[in-house]
């Protein structure tokens, strides 16, 4: 009576893990501002029969919204995961390989990692670091073991200051997110999936600069993970799940190195 | 009652519904064609530590690729469904009303009504209208009833000829549909989302025009159902299930009249 | 003798009025922020005769740097310069009257007021409002009347601030502009085009906020004047000249609200 | 030694030589779809005091509709003009060397090379190929000489023929143009500018395909001539003038390969 590790379905919630796209929202700096426009609108052309349409262009980027990394996102040196060396890799239609059109969507166990919890708090303070000692600990709050090919979500509380522009983009006071040995310990544990709900999976210190990425080049280009950002956990913290059945389908973007998604949950009802 | 409907996920196997978006892809005309450019590629900027990103725009369109339609997206003398004025409902924003973010995601029973089948063809002739009467028989011949709330998807067979542009876009010698009868059978049935493999749910004559879109307007105008557009249904129909488990979670692009989606399937092993 | 009021080109000087276009550059909020993206490089595909080709993408807007407004730009309580409503000249192919092709190419005289040299000053104060005595005397000092039909440059000096991103745009002190007298001093004389140095041809006060724009109302809805802004003014007013030959041809978008464009002056060499 | 070579500008006709831009227009394929869309409308938000305003975003390229190739456009088995490494001169700005901002504004002479008149006709067939004896020939018909420095227009009277989309973009039938040897000779002749009435300045042979642009390579990349493409001549060969002052300011796009321009031409009353 197995159906994905004992979840039964017409029992559960199903919760909505992306955060909602428009104009002017957090996202990343140098990726292209999300936006959409009507292009055509109710009037602007009516049938014979009386019936219109409206349509929209939008314009976004493959880190814009919730979104997964492709693996071939960041290279080391010039060289993708694997080996590949990028410069063979990319041209006019995108990626050639390790694009997001190379991640087969997931539907399975994600472990609630909920790091805040471990302190006591709902958001952890912009800038902090989270270690692999967390990642344990969190591990054995959730009372959910972290399995190889699965999914982890790590939790900074984060998406519940989503609506303070300034403080979600951490400009000034920067943005908690895994230390390098959290990405070691994740990579060590042989998930497949980590998410989390910064614009960006690292920790950024205050004033933050042109800082490198290295949980970014430790779990795509050494160990093949994908990362989900800004991803919404907060309902699904406060449900105090340890584990949920994760639904994760990104857009099937050709040679894109990201694409938007919208996760799902589902949990006991 | 367990576990929607009796699916055993972990005896289950994950469909892609979705089809892949690229440049050159069959869309609607009219809609932005869909573009991902690389903004940035490896090179362009390497940190000191050596590592590199790369990522890309995109521009496209509600419509473009696997959407989901909101339920804004057509109006019938002005209005939309529920009788909303569509010039109240419309703005520099977007939709104020029935955009896609009220879709609220979809996780549950699909019914697959597999309308060649029934005249032992893959693939419906270009032009053809399906009737209410090919629903009923096609309902009988999937042995699981179509049940109010839920959804059912429409097999033409027209994602198998995906890669030939020409004949799926039905330039010259048209579209297979459904036709107005259809739709009220549908209505009738109380089902919230339909969905079909071709660019625009309607039967498209040869040499279409501007053609009027009854279909849109029964279901979005009138019945406040959703249309799932350019699903990729091959496989789904090639293992020959009458139903599956669907899920349903178009990005959440606030205001928007339609929006890109990756669906998935489940089906039985 | 004529040949434009005494101008000999072959003993003149051709200076370029208009400000470089690229990412990043200061622009109105709320407009699309200029974007160029090389969608193809050398390299991506070569011809078997070696040769390669490179080519862009280009997202900007019709108010993103140097440009002109259409005099459907604005409309007051909902009416356009000339009576004509505005809900009706709107559509999904742009505007239908008062679109920025309705403006003829103009290769002629332009008056230049330094308004800063008036106080001293190589910039005016941020917030500074220009009255009209301050063109009268300008006019004066230039030594050049303005003239109906032709064009008037309106200094501030704000051109040689492009560099200062936060100066430039004013969101913190202001910028210096025309108040509603001058623009009213402007309309009077019957000029067909003013042009100025600052994102907006309006004066706006240090915090501004939602403001109102009356000096746009003036011109372009009651006087039917279009206005040319960003412009680099920085050389000619160097040169310390008092007039002219402006040579201003907006790209032909048409339906646009506005269009980039790029002015050439010729001055005495 | 008066005003440019003898023109009298008082005494002259200002003469548009851009095509209009708008939607569906006949563009290079490959090359993004020109598209304006109204991105507010008034109405949309109106201030307390009545005033609306009307805004667009635009997307194009830089080879679309009327405008200057930049020297970089072009390689030669990765070298641009003068011996540049194209891959260093590309990157995530655009080019670093040869962009269009690399081009100074030509307001100059240009001799009209008027090709269909040497043979009795206002529109040269589809496919002909230009030679160095026709553009010998068109110059003296001009009688004006083609001189080092300045520009040439070397008409086909294409233009006559941008409302008949297929006709124009040749996609069966092929596009005059030049053929090598003509671009020799204009070489030889050290023009600085040549521009041309089709989308590509080239001959284009029925059926077309894949071509080699050798045109491209002799004039951008060899000789460092600029092209100037999609002009609208039909006007300025109506006036039948041999030669007229140019007026040439592409958009200063920083890193563009091309970028669109709105050319006047000056001729006598």
């Amino acid at each position: 009576m197995a159906y994905i590790d004992g979840y039964r379905l017409a029992e559960s919630r199903v919760l909505d893990l992306a955060q909602p796209l428009r104009r002017g929202m957090p996202q990343p700096a140098n990726h292209p501002p999300f936006r959409l426009v009507l292009d055509r609108r109710h009037g602007d052309y009516v049938r014979p029969d009386g019936s219109s349409d409206a349509s929209e262009i939008v314009i976004t980027g493959g880190h814009v919204g919730t979104h997964v990394d492709a693996l071939g996102h960041v290279a080391q040196d010039g060289v993708l995961h694997g080996g590949i060396a990028a410069a063979d890799a990319q041209g006019g239609q995108g990626l050639s390989a390790h694009g997001i059109e190379a991640f087969r969507p997931y539907v399975g166990r994600a472990v609630v990692l909920d790091v805040p919890r471990l302190y006591g708090v709902d958001v952890l303070p912009p800038g902090y670091e989270i270690t692999a000692h967390d990642l344990s600990r969190a591990e054995a709050l959730a009372g959910s073991d972290v399995r190889p090919g699965q999914a982890v979500l790590i939790a900074t509380g984060w998406s519940r200051v989503w609506d303070q522009y300034d403080v979600f983009t951490g400009m000034r006071d920067g943005v908690p997110g895994p230390g390098p040995d959290a990405a070691h310990w994740l990579a060590s544990r042989g998930v497949r999936i980590v998410g989390g709900e910064t614009l960006v999976f690292e920790r950024i210190a205050p004033g933050l600069g042109p800082a490198p990425l290295p949980v970014h080049r430790i779990l795509l280009v050494e160990a093949g993970i994908h990362i989900v950002e800004t991803m919404r956990l907060d309902e699904l913290l406060d449900a105090g799940v340890g584990e949920c059945l994760l639904m994760l389908a990104p857009l099937p973007i050709v040679g894109a190195t990201g694409a938007p998604v919208r996760p799902l949950a589902l949990i006991p009802e």
